[in-house]
């Protein structure tokens, strides 16, 4: 593949029920990441981005999260509906979406 | 964590045995991604550089494949002897490793 404009991370680290730092998996990331493969795939847009999914990314009490790079934008509390936020706005747009970045003191 | 400066991403796709594609893993990577680990600790380094492990990147056939944001560099076939290079030229010292980047064809 061509080197991506822009790269997706999705972290889909599990943990064990109770653990106490919880994960992205048991706040939900497994919708959000199926959406992102769903709607690239429909967009017709792997030629031109990637979407990985990952191991833990660091803030996990406020997942699932989603880090797009080369910008490095992390964003925290993202839900299904999310992703076509992110796919329009910020990869085609590219203009990030604000509303859903991570808090500047997990992320800063 | 603070946003890190450089982020190292390691791909640690495991495939069944025999599989066309292959996988990091089968290459590989479980050294790879260990001496990261043990390094950016011994090191102290987990303030400034972070470390995750991903699903597949891409050029599963070069692998073990490790890219680096925000520069987004991919580096191919990489061993654990290689580790310190990564680490001392191009997260400390903000030189990509030319000898270890993925061929052009694979990510260009």
């Amino acid at each position: 593949m061509p080197k991506p404009e822009k790269h997706v991370f999705i972290c889909t680290q599990m943990r064990p029920m109770g653990h106490p730092r919880g994960s992205c998996s048991e706040k939900g990331c497994t919708p959000v990441a199926e959406e992102f493969w769903y709607q690239m795939q429909e967009r017709n847009l792997f030629g031109r981005f990637a979407v990985t999914s990952t191991g833990c990314i660091g803030p996990c009490g406020v997942g699932p999260n989603v880090l797009v790079y080369p910008e490095g934008v992390m964003y925290s509390g993202v839900s299904k509906e999310d992703v076509a936020a992110i796919i329009e706005e910020h990869l085609l747009g590219d203009t990030p979406v604000e509303r859903l970045k991570a808090p500047a003191d997990v992320w800063g």
